[in-house]
């Protein structure tokens, strides 16, 4: 893809902001802005959103705004936001990663917002359409490992029945983030299973153990295997790849528990005079423990497979949060994600025997401006 | 079911137990065993396993020795249980639950064992049978809750595919098993999906959620609705019902989680002589925490829709847990779970109009005797 916006030049990445997105929208979005900006010295905004909501950020430097006229809530459903609200702030903000219709460069290297999961996906597949070779976006994130790192997981909730094919797009895209993001080389990648044999699951995933290790035969991808539940935390593979409906389940079940926990620590520690004296003393280890497992540093989901660079923050996030969600955006533009996804996908399935159809396009240089 | 075993007289529960099973065996089943008889006056065991691992319980009181002369390892395939070893412990406790050729009444009123789930499931499937109105029995555990309660899951890795009736007939049985072993008189029940509102989801999950309503209707089911991964924890339900992919993973997620979080809290308390001292003060208070999470105390399994009780405890389980797990199997037996299950599925799935085919017994003291 010889798209002009491909390659920020020196860190010059220009992210557009929905900054009505969220639960909180400019409260929220605007803090998080200007602690970015002061951050990333080359790095440029372009706010979208109700012009008075934005008021606060005019004269901002390396900052421009964007005037959008109406808001998708988070109740939304996902064909208001596609056919009724066409000026809402989180479709402004995705059209500024589309090239202009003379051909002029998209606007922004990468789009991020805290909207409405269903109707952010809705809006970008139509506005952006998928990859060459990719049938179906996926959400990725990542959550904490035994290892100190990270690991990847997807897909998320875009997608509750896969095919075998889709399993194998999802590890070729979450390895191409992986090694953009977190400069992993080969990052290894886990088919999330109920057990390690290959004979265990259901058919879907029996095939598509089959299809991954067959592309690691091929070179193209670091396949390790079935993993578990328990992996994902372990720090097994980098990558553990899932249907949609599996992935959000384990995350909602991981931050639940996470939830639980921290509700139950309090909880032992303020039973008593005793307890709370135990807790001033536990003090430094409780904040550092609670800033290990911190969901807010995890912020930050990419949606992937689109021609552009879409990232979704957590709709309760707070500035530190958005501001994290914006930090893993501005990495993964400056690392040219979107090539090496696109890159990585028509090596691995154009060498894949299985009939997966991969045009590659006449001219690359339309994949952003589709 | 009028089954002589179905109603133990006065708590005098007989249980069967597969005491090779687990990854320790006899050192962890008899210490178990042991603690079970001293703490349940009335209640008998039935040992199972090889002459000469059991000789220390020879002669103690309300305790029966039977020989088996094999062992089902935790790696064995089912096959293997099913078809060679036809002397294991596993399969010989099993059939302490079937009633004699010559109609005498079972010789046991429930199963434990720590051995090869798949094995344990497949074995139990051929010597009982399922219970009419069931096509597949499935695997039942408990996880804390928020509520200071427990949260019943199932299934947890039984079925790998599941139609939306064997998600009505999982929900049928949680309800039973709550009931039952919990003493809460209609329990409320969650579809595990990935949102609450009921357009979400893959079809086989919006199809189900109408059966529930429908049996919701009819006064035979709590149904609450659909619920999420961190309903789970917050006790939402007192039953979540999913298929056995989903729960395997939201379960092993879960434990995995608790893992780290355990692991991180250590590493954190033990860094340096700070630390260290902080440990010290916040010790009653950590193990406090330590003992509401530990998983031993969810130990014990329940495999529902079968012909008889029988319960799993991990594998791994320390003599702490396995009694856990003996007194799961035996409070279910002392509340006579097998007909209520039984009761409770042919109410509610005759009641459905869904064409769900359901044959009352011509005898229903055939039960146990299948």
């Amino acid at each position: 893809m010889n798209s002009p916006l491909a390659h920020p030049v020196n860190d010059a990445v220009r992210l557009s902001v929905d900054c009505m997105g969220g639960d909180f929208g400019p409260s929220v979005t605007l803090p998080a802005c200007k602690a970015f900006l002061a951050a990333h010295p080359k790095a440029h905004l372009i706010l979208v959103g109700k012009a008075e909501a934005l008021a606060a950020a005019a004269g901002w430097e390396r900052c421009t705004i964007v005037a959008a006229s109406e808001v998708v809530e988070m109740d939304d459903p996902i064909e208001v936001a596609l056919r009724k609200k066409k000026d809402s702030s989180l479709r402004v903000a995705l059209s500024q990663l589309k090239a202009g219709a003379d051909g002029q460069p998209a606007s922004a290297h990468v789009c991020v917002s805290a909207g409405n999961t269903g109707a952010l996906m809705a809006v970008a597949r139509y506005l952006l359409k998928t990859l060459d070779g990719i049938d179906r976006p996926a959400i990725a994130t990542v959550m904490p490992n035994e290892r100190d790192g990270f690991t990847t997981v997807l897909d998320l909730g875009a997608n509750v029945d896969c095919s075998p094919e889709h399993l194998l797009q999802f590890a070729v895209m979450g390895s191409a983030l992986v090694s953009a993001v977190e400069g992993k080389e080969n990052p290894s990648v886990g088919l999330l299973n109920i057990g390690e044999e290959v004979i265990k699951g259901s058919e879907t995933i029996k095939k598509a153990g089959e299809l991954l290790r067959n592309a690691a035969q091929g070179g193209h991808l670091n396949f390790y295997g079935n993993v578990e539940g328990n992996d994902i935390f372990k720090g097994t593979t980098d990558i553990v790849v899932c249907d949609g409906f599996v992935g959000n389940v384990a995350l909602k079940t991981a931050e639940g528990l996470i939830a639980t926990l921290v509700g139950f620590i309090k909880q032992e520690f303020s039973r008593n005079i005793f307890t709370k004296m135990a807790a001033l003393a536990a003090l430094p280890v409780l904040n550092s423990l609670k800033r290990r497992i911190d969901p807010r540093r995890f912020n930050g989901a990419a949606l992937l497979g689109l021609r552009g660079l879409v990232f979704k923050s957590h709709g309760s996030a707070d500035a530190f949060a958005f501001e994290g969600a914006l930090n893993r955006a501005y990495d993964a533009a400056r690392n040219c994600l979107l090539d090496r996804v696109h890159d990585l996908i028509l090596e691995t399935l154009e060498a894949m025997p299985t009939g997966v159809d991969v045009d590659e396009p006449t001219n690359p240089g339309d994949a952003l401006a589709a």
